[in-house]
């Protein structure tokens, strides 16, 4: 068994408490030697009011995850590279595509992995659906993505800011596992809603093609209470595939089909491990060119101030 | 000297009569054999409604070159493809960055060139600029795009439509130019101003930096009357680099340099018969990423409705 990957958590907010650090806690495969976070630490793990004073304090550091928000991910990414450790990059991996480039090449040249993560690519039913839809004929495809932002993302404010990407936080993470199924498709039309006083969208409504002409459509909400929806279904010539509950179930011409439990960051922090091991990156922009196409090319209409 | 390329021109509007025309018309390289657009054709040259009827009437067609609005620009792109003819397009190459990778690999599967044209990159000022920064030291950018859209775009509704790009639509113009002579950079901060009655922005205020933090800043605004700015202003450890006139004029540490005449489409379409004659492709994405980085992570304001 390999020495574990002595890894740094860089933003200690609601996703790096739910998932990361569980998930860091239970693995073999890597060791948390150390958090950073301008809001504050963590009893018990030596903390840090930046990544620049963590890496310097730890100079054995291997790798770094990198959790805040995507406007201020850039410098600690580039930092870390610079520094020769392993980036984990949460989802999306940047503010802009450009940026992401840049870490790339920065990562190449200085010989580090770096892992743009998309999580609910390890759902459960992701897999065994892309491998069932891999050569059948399909003949549209429906996305809906309806969610409470108020559950989900309390009083978060820099979602909605500039490049904060509104319902594309959520809504990036169906597009990660649509390009992940389907052949490739781009945007042909978009209406993104925006509330009076904010900058990213509560809702979006997306129309996509493939090079088939297959129609794909995709709709974003933040504004549905009650029972959340996160699915995506495909009709194809052998009957439906429907994906749901963001993929923790999946149904095939009517049949559930038996799934093990959800282990989507276990299974990333898995993916990583492989990669820090093997020396490679894995980088795919394509859900982030899919939204960033939508700001571009989308019709935008305002809608009903929100507030927290 | 090899046979012209037998090349049909789609979307006859101001770019094509202003310049590809006459390039055509005076190029050995080329034989306009067709034209097709929806809003009439040219005189003495035969014409078609559409792209359809033009490939469907001459089988011996080489190429195509796509100079409608970007928003119609994929569909012909991809039949002319289908077809077997190298594409020429116009830029933006696309309406989103999606459509154009589908483009890229449609092309690749197909056998025939596909070339995104940049006509700016092609000023005379541009290469010598980029050859004098090489390897210089950048201390910081300034670009200012400023133009009168009702003298440039007069009654162009496209251009304002969602997809249109608005002020990005000559700005693509600079992006083109700073993504040639520079060293790669990104988006750290924008400002979009946008008509109360339009979805595109009317001008937009642009801070990039690269990987040194060297910072960019990016002017594009469609008010200016009177005198016209297409300026990019490089300081240097060596002394200012100075690209005026969107590339026809170049002044290095205050001095000017000799320049050949504007020739920008004859460049292109030189490039495009190189590229056709190779079996090559040339499709630099990087402008569109800069541009669509912009709409999404942008802050918009909302500024005077403007009235052709």
């Amino acid at each position: 068994m390999a020495a574990p990957i002595r890894i740094g958590l860089v933003g200690v907010g609601k996703i790096a408490r739910d998932q990361h650090l569980p998930v860091l806690a239970a693995s073999p495969d890597y060791a948390l030697v150390a958090v950073a976070s301008p809001h504050g630490g963590l009893d018990g793990v030596p903390s840090y009011a930046t990544l620049e004073a963590m890496l310097a304090a730890h100079g054995d550091l291997d790798a770094v995850a990198l959790c805040q928000p995507p406007q201020a991910r850039f410098a600690a990414a580039l930092a870390g590279i610079a520094a020769g450790r392993h980036v984990f990059l949460e989802k999306p991996p940047g503010a802009t595509l450009a940026e992401v480039g840049l870490l790339v090449a920065a990562a190449r040249d200085r010989g580090v992995s770096l892992f743009a993560s998309w999580h609910s690519r390890y759902a459960p039913g992701v897999e065994p659906a892309r491998r069932w839809l891999s050569g059948r004929r399909i003949r549209s495809v429906a996305i809906a993505w309806l969610e409470d932002v108020r559950h989900w993302h309390p009083g978060q404010d820099w979602i909605w800011d500039a490049g904060g990407m509104g319902v594309f936080d959520p809504g990036i993470n169906a597009l990660s596992i649509a390009t992940h199924i389907l052949p490739p498709f781009f945007l042909t039309g978009a209406t993104l809603s925006v509330p009076a006083n904010r900058q990213a969208p509560i809702a979006a409504d997306l129309h996509f093609a493939d090079a088939a002409g297959t129609p794909i459509r995709a709709r974003f909400d933040w504004r549905q209470t009650g029972p959340q929806t996160w699915d995506i279904r495909v009709e194809t010539d052998d009957g439906p595939l429907v994906l749901s509950r963001g993929g923790a179930a999946l149904s095939i011409a009517g049949r559930d089909r038996p799934l093990p439990p959800e282990a989507e960051y276990r299974g990333l922090y898995d993916r990583f491990a492989a990669l820090v091991r093997s020396g490679a990156s894995d980088v795919d922009l394509n859900p982030l060119i899919h939204a960033a196409d939508a700001f571009m090319r989308g019709e935008r209409r305002t809608v009903e101030a929100f507030t927290d």
